[in-house]
C-alpha cells in the first residue's frame, strides 16, 4: 500500500471510529457528582437577565427563567406587568398540597379595589402548545413517557413533542411556572401565576400556558403552609404571603442580581448527567432503575464562576 | 323452541350480555366528584387499626396505613418499636425539598445517648420486593409506566410488577413511607422512617423497603421548612420537629382514633375514578390527557360514615 493510500485508510478509520464513538459508545459510568466535577465552562450558560424574573419575598428571592420560545406573548406580558410594578404588594394566596402555589391580586374580584393595569394585558390568547420547530434545541430522553410521544429538554425546560400533530409544549414538572386562568382558554395572561410544588400534574399540559421555570428558591414556595380553604386558598388575610416586588433581572442593578448559570442540555455532559440518574452509581444503590422520567431529571444550577483574565 | 330451551337461551344471553358489559363497556364519563357522589358504602373500607400508625406531632396527627403484604417484617418491627415507645421524643431531623422528610433518633450516632431498643430490632433483611403473588389484589393501570412493566394498585398501595422476574414491589409515590438505611441493604429496619414529599423518586424503588402510605396529614410533613444541611438535614437542634408519640391505632382508645375509610381499588368504582382522572370532564379542561401515571392517581379518604341501624 502506498503511503498515501495508507494515510487515507487511517483517516477513514479515524472517521469511522469517531462516528461509532459518537453514536454507540456507552455513556460514561459516572455519578452526578462526577459529571458535575468533570464539566467544563462550555457546559454551562448564564441566565439571560432579560428573561429572568425575581419574586422578592420576605424570606428571600425566587429566580424564574422565562420561556419566550414557548410562550412569547405571556412572557412579554409578565415582563410588562413586572415593569409597571403590577405585582408589587400582591400575595401568594394559595398553597395546595402536592399541587401548586399561586400568586394573585387578593382583590381581583372587587373592581373598586383590584390592582389596575397600565401597559400590560389582563388576558391573552392561550399559548398551551406551539408548532414543532425542529430548529429549537431538543435533547430527547431515551425512556419514553406516559403522556406524550416524545419528551426531553429545550434549554432548562422540560418539553413534550408530538410529530403527528406537529406540536410541542412545556410540561408540568416540579417548579414549572404557569399563568392561572378561569374556565375560558383565553382568560389567563399572567396576572396570576402558579408554580408546581408536587407530583407533576401532567394532566394540566396543554390546558394552561406555562411560561417559565423556577431555577432557585423553590423551597421558599414549596414549604409554605398549605391553605385550608377549597383548592388550598388561604382563608385568612394574614396567612397570605406578600410579594415585596417582582422584577425583571435586567432592571435590577448588576450587583444585586442572582448571578447563576444553568447546565446546558444540548451537550454530551448533559447526556452523561441523564445517564448518571438513569443508573445510579453511588455505593448506596443496590438496584439501578435503567430508566428516568422527564420530571426526575435534575437541572444543575451554580453561581457564575468568575473567569480568569485572558 | 320449548320453553325450557327458550329459558336456557335467555340465561345464556344474560350471561353473555353481563360478560360483555363487564369487559367492554366504556367507563362512565364522570368527574371525580361524580364518582365519589355515586359511590356506595361497599366501595369503601375502614382502616384496620392493627395496621395503622399514628405520628403525633404538635401540629396534629399523621395517619399511615401499613403494608404487611409487602414488608411483613418491617411492619411488625415498626409496630413493636411503636409499642415500646421507641419513637416517642425522637424527631423529624431532615426535610429535603422535592424529596423526603425523615424521622430518626437525633443521637443515633452517639452510643451513650442513642435510644435503646427493648423488643424491636435495629436492622432487618431487606424487603425491597416480594414474589409476585397473583392472589394479591392488583388493579392494573392501562397506560404503562416508565420504570416497570406493570403498575397498579393493591389496596391503597401503588405497586409495580414484573412477570419476567416474578417480583412485585411498592413504588415511591408521594406520601409513601420507607425505612431509611445506610449503604448495606440490610442496615434498615424502621428505626428511621422517611416519607416522600416531592416528585416520585422512582429510582429508589427496590432500593429501600417501603412499608406504608400516609393516608391523612401529609401537609404536616410536606410543608415543614427545608433543612439547610446536606441532604436537607436540619443544622440546629431547635429546627427539628419532635415526635410527641408514635402509636399503633389499635392501642389508642377507640374514641381517640382517626376514624377513616379509604376507597377500595378492586371495584368498578375505582376504575371509574381512574378514568375520571385520565380524561378530565370538568368544564375547566380543554384538553384531555387520555393517560395517567401511577403516582397521579388520587386515593380518596373520608371519615367513616355512621351506618344506620338495621
Amino acid at each position: 500500500m502506498s503511503s498515501r493510500a495508507s494515510w487515507l485508510v487511517s483517516l477513514l478509520l479515524l472517521v469511522v471510529w469517531t462516528a461509532i464513538g459518537a453514536d454507540t459508545s456507552p455513556p460514561k459510568a459516572l455519578t452526578m457528582a462526577g459529571v458535575l466535577a468533570a464539566s467544563q465552562p462550555a457546559d454551562w450558560r448564564p441566565l439571560d437577565p432579560e428573561n429572568t424574573l425575581y419574586l422578592e419575598l420576605a424570606s428571600g428571592r425566587v429566580v424564574i427563567e422565562l420561556a419566550p420560545n414557548f410562550a412569547p406573548q405571556h412572557v412579554a406580558n409578565v415582563k410588562a406587568l413586572a415593569r409597571e410594578h403590577y405585582y408589587d404588594g400582591l400575595a401568594i394566596v394559595r398553597s395546595q398540597d402536592n399541587y401548586v402555589v399561586q400568586l394573585a391580586d387578593p382583590n381581583a374580584e372587587k373592581p373598586e379595589l383590584a390592582r389596575k393595569i397600565q401597559k400590560g394585558k389582563r388576558t391573552l390568547p392561550p399559548e398551551f402548545e406551539r408548532a414543532l420547530d425542529p430548529k429549537l434545541p431538543f435533547t430527547r430522553l431515551p425512556d419514553g413517557d406516559v403522556y406524550a410521544p416524545e419528551v426531553g429538554f429545550s434549554a432548562a425546560f422540560p418539553v413534550a413533542r408530538d410529530p403527528k400533530t406537529g406540536k410541542m409544549w412545556l410540561t408540568h414538572c416540579y417548579g414549572m411556572v404557569g399563568a392561572g386562568r378561569d374556565a375560558p382558554a383565553d382568560s389567563g395572561g399572567g396576572t396570576e401565576l402558579y408554580v408546581v410544588i408536587g407530583q407533576a400534574p401532567r394532566h394540566l399540559d396543554r390546558n394552561v400556558t406555562l411560561l417559565g421555570r423556577v431555577i432557585q428558591g423553590m423551597e421558599l414556595l414549596s414549604a409554605l403552609p398549605r391553605g385550608t380553604g377549597a383548592m388550598g386558598f388561604y382563608e385568612r388575610t394574614e396567612q397570605r404571603v406578600p410579594l415585596k416586588a417582582v422584577r425583571v433581572a435586567a432592571d435590577v442593578p448588576a450587583a444585586e442580581r442572582s448571578s447563576l448559570e444553568v447546565m446546558r442540555t444540548d451537550t454530551t455532559t448533559f447526556q452523561d448527567l441523564v445517564e448518571s440518574r438513569r443508573n445510579r452509581r453511588e455505593d448506596w444503590f443496590h438496584f439501578q432503575a435503567g430508566h428516568i422520567e422527564l420530571c426526575n431529571v435534575p437541572m444543575p444550577v451554580r453561581p457564575v464562576t468568575p473567569q480568569p483574565p485572558h
